[in-house]
C-alpha cells in the first residue's frame, strides 16, 4: 500500500472483507463496497459481532460515518 | 447492487422495508420514505423495538441523522 | 403522504399534534407549529412525558434540534 | 404566535420570563435578553434550577446554545 | 445592559470577574480577558472550583469553547 | 523539530512508530502512513493495546479522527 | 498579556511550559511547540499526569483539538 492520504487506504480495501468498529463497542464484519468522505459506510455480506460472536447476518448495510472508530481489512 | 457512493445503497433501499438501529439501543423498522445528505430519514408503518420486542407502532416517523448507527434493508 | 425529501414529512405534520422524542429520553407532545433545518422545532400546546406520564404543561416551546431523536404524528 | 420559523418564537419571547432546560438536567430561569441562531442566549435576573429548587441567583448569565435542550415562556 | 446579541453580553464583561461554568461540573472563576465566536474564552488570575472549593490557581487560562456551559459576572 | 503548525509535527512522524490513543481508553500502535486535516489516520503493522497488553494485531487500520486523543510517536 | 483574541493568550506561551487539561479528567504538561484554530496542540517534552501523578513520558504529543477542555501556563 502506498496510500498518501487516508481515504486511499479505503479505497485499496473496496470489495474486500473488512472490520467496522463501531462507538458503541459493536463490530460490523464485511465485504466493504463504498465509503465517502464523512466515512458513511456500505458493506456487503455483513454481520454485527459483539465481544467475538456474531450476533446477526445483516447482508447490506449503511453505516453513518460518525459511529465509526476504525475500519480494517480482515 | 453496483452503488459506488454510501447514498445510492440507500437510494436502492427506497420503499423497501429497512431496520434503522439507533445510538440510543433501540431499533426502528419501516418502509424508506426519504432521506437526505444528513442521514435523516423518514418510514411510514413504523414500529419501534428495544431488545427485540416490539414497543410501539408509529406510522410515519421523521428520524434525525445524527441518532442513527446504522440502516439495513430487512 | 408523497414527501420524497425528510422535512417534506415534517411540512406535511405542520399543525398536527406530534410526538418528538429527546436523546434524554423524555419526550415532549406538541402542535408542531415550525421548524428548520437544523430541527430546531416549535410546538404549541405542549407536555412533557417520561415513562409515559405527563410531567408538565409547556405551552409553548422551543426545542433545540441536536437534541431530538425523532418526530412522529400521533 | 404566527410564527413560521422557530427563532419567530424566541423573537417573540423576548423580554419575557423563560425557562432553559439544559442537557445536564438543571435548569434556568430569567427574562431572555438576547439569542442568535446558534441559539446562544442571554437571560437577565437568572436564577438556576435543580429538581425544582432554586439553588442560586446568578444575574446576567450567557448560555452556551449547544448546551440546551428547550426554551419555553414561563 | 442593552446588549441585542449573545456576545454583546460577553463583551460587557470584558476586565469584570466572571463564573464560567464547565460540562464536567467544574467552575473557573477569572476575569474576562478575550473570548471569540467559538465562545474560547481566557481568563486572568483564575482558580478553579469544585463543590463551591477552591482547587487550585490557574492564573491565566485559555477555555475551549466547546467545554462551557455558561459565563456569568460574579 | 522545528514544526510551527500542529500538522507538521504528524508530518515528521511520517513513516515513524507512533501510539494512537483513543477516546474509548484504547491505544493502537504503527508505522504513521497517512494523516488528514480532520486527524484521519493510517497506521500500518498497526495492534491495539488495552491497559497495557496487546489484545490483536491489525496490521493495516484507517482510523476516523474524531476518535483520537492524541497521537505521539513511541 | 494584553492579548484581545484567545488565541493570543496562546501564542504568548509559545515555548513555555503549560497544563493541558483533557475532557477524559487527564492532565498533559509540555512545551507549548504549536497550535491552530482547531486548538490542536503540539507539546515537547510532554508527560501524562492522572490525579497529580505523572503515569508516563510522552516526548513530543500531537493533542486533537476537540479533546481539550483548558490550557494554562504552569
Amino acid at each position: 500500500m502506498e496510500a498518501s492520504r487516508p481515504l486511499d487506504a479505503l479505497n485499496a480495501a473496496k470489495g474486500k472483507r473488512v472490520i467496522v468498529e463501531l462507538k458503541n463497542g459493536n463490530q460490523l464484519l464485511g465485504n466493504l463496497k463504498a465509503f465517502d468522505i464523512h466515512i458513511n459506510v456500505v458493506l456487503e455480506n455483513a454481520e454485527e459481532r459483539s465481544n467475538g460472536e456474531t450476533k446477526r447476518k445483516l447482508g447490506v448495510v449503511f453505516i453513518r460515518g460518525d459511529t465509526i472508530i476504525m475500519i480494517s481489512p480482515e
